[in-house]
């Protein structure tokens, strides 16, 4: 475990983007918690809009869609999750903006499933980036 | 465990500004694909264990018990999906055993349900991470 | 929409507990929600805390746990849904207290699982109440 | 609607001084259960409907349609679970006609995923009712 | 056990060649429907109350118990979609009893969530047995 | 159970198509496993297919397509949890090409949600008849 610390320190040191361990999420509480679920599902729904608009094929349009709608249902899970259950009471103090910055992401979420439009998935995105930033500003201090 | 702390700490320094492409799934496919999925609900398999194992309250430890066969399922799920949608025959070609370690891997994620040994945790992580190692270097070539 | 409206108006002063219309969701948007999906969720979480806690019998135990758990995650998501896709800009403006009563509902949900103390979960049907008469106020604006 | 609204306001006026619980279910068996769960969902059903009928949107409609095939189903769930989870042989002896009911309302449920006639969907929302009605008699006594 | 193996055998040897039509189902309606998807986790559920009962770890046990409840919810889950979506007035017509057999069959699959009687388990497979053979025989006619 | 038993043995003799004990699947080990689940989904698949392919109603193909999504995906569960959870390593010593059969399986199951071609679903059922082969084989040994 200490080598493990001591990466992520030098890890810290070293760059803004170091492949983090990653971390989930129970109620138990596990405690192991990871905006990277969210910002994976993301990535997929930006994907699912920029394989539909490339495609002429409209069933493969249709499916596109319909896995769009499942992915960003996941985004907004993993986000809800790490709202209530990972930020705790002095987060919020400490970062005002925290609960409304998370209600327009799982909003920015909700549109994802509307729209192909890639600018709401790259919102979405930078809104994760975000959350991440301080996700990861908390678990230092 | 060193030689992947290691190797991590490596791969932190020379991705310094590459914000790493998070990588998830659908069957569209949408090409998004990334072991931090399977490796993020290991974690929370493995800190399932330590918080069962640390308390004396009955209904905690069934908690534990119960939340570690879900994300033991999910670990499961994540790693097929990898295996049978991400790798292609040229990949099982060039990793002759590939089969066997996906195979090796999602028995150990089973096994994970059925006991609270933390060897049996870190050994699912220690194959997800030689997962991980393989999955990156078929993305570089 | 008079004729639902005045119906209301009329259900409003003729009791407290009149078959109100019910709503539910989806990310159509469809339009359609109501809390009563989240209460009816919160009412089996304080029955099953109430019945475990008036058992003796080991395995009925801890299918009350196991179940709660189950109805309290659906509690959970059937907030996080109101909170993000009914509630609108506008309406957070009108309630500035609104997310803090949204993260503290789901807060408490997240609590009933780890507990059998009624009083969580009546705490937590408080705040699905407090939650259901902001939401109707903001139906007759 | 007019009908429906009339019907409604009659309900509410001779139910009076009826606290109704709110009722969900869980197979411990928690002892909760409601109507409005099936008829929160299919009024979801009638909403995507009416959304569906009055857009030219491919992308819209086609969404609609999924959404509806997903609300059918949970309507299904929740009346079968009424059915089977809360109805007693004694209820069925009083009310010979409860078999059938419920058989052609989660058939109706059925062809709701099959069609955007606002009729089925109406249909479905008055064989809930009857149900509704049924189960708070069965409450009462 | 013997009786078992030797009705397997005599079936092995009249049934060589017969690649049996298997049935499931959709709501497309795809009209592929089989009894077997509820028996066969009707056998997991009497297959988890003999482990249970064998077993004296109480690990084991509590899991034994709360798999059986998600196989049991697979039962009712088939029995319900055969029931609804299956079978059609003229066959409730030629079969007067088919809506008390499945009312008793998914009711009995709700009590083997809540026993680890085997009886109970034996109750339900007899009563799927019986749904079997009337499906068969509608599916002749 | 002799009833039973005898009652089996006569229905043995007077068909083909005898209701073969089936075998489902949970981790506990519960032991009770069936490829007839993963073929059943399969035929509800090659179903899908071929009403989309005899219908020019869009929403009814729509339909299709999304819902044979579902079955394809619950085809590939099906036949991961016999791979990892019933084939041990005595079985893949005496198949050698049991990694590849079901790494090609779910393959062509990912494959099915990606057209309409009935020739991909039959070629899916060949691999799954394949599948049961190997498995009532390692079943009699």
């Amino acid at each position: 475990m200490t080598m493990k610390t001591l990466s992520r320190l030098l890890q810290g040191l070293d760059s803004f983007a170091t492949p983090r361990t990653a971390h989930a999420h129970c109620d138990l509480p596990c405690g192991v918690y990871d905006p990277a679920q969210a910002r994976i599902e993301a990535e997929s729904v930006k994907a699912c809009m920029e394989k539909h608009n490339a495609s002429t094929d409209d069933v493969f349009r249709a499916r596109a869609v319909t896995i769009k709608e499942q992915r960003a249902e996941l985004v907004k899970h993993h986000l809800w999750v790490l709202w209530t259950d990972y930020f705790k009471p002095a987060h919020a103090d400490s970062h005002p903006g925290l609960h409304e910055l998370f209600w327009k992401a799982t909003k920015a979420a909700g549109q994802a499933k509307q729209t192909n439009d890639v600018a709401v998935a790259d919102d979405l995105l930078n809104q994760i980036g975000e959350i991440d930033r301080i996700f990861w500003e908390t678990k230092k201090s």
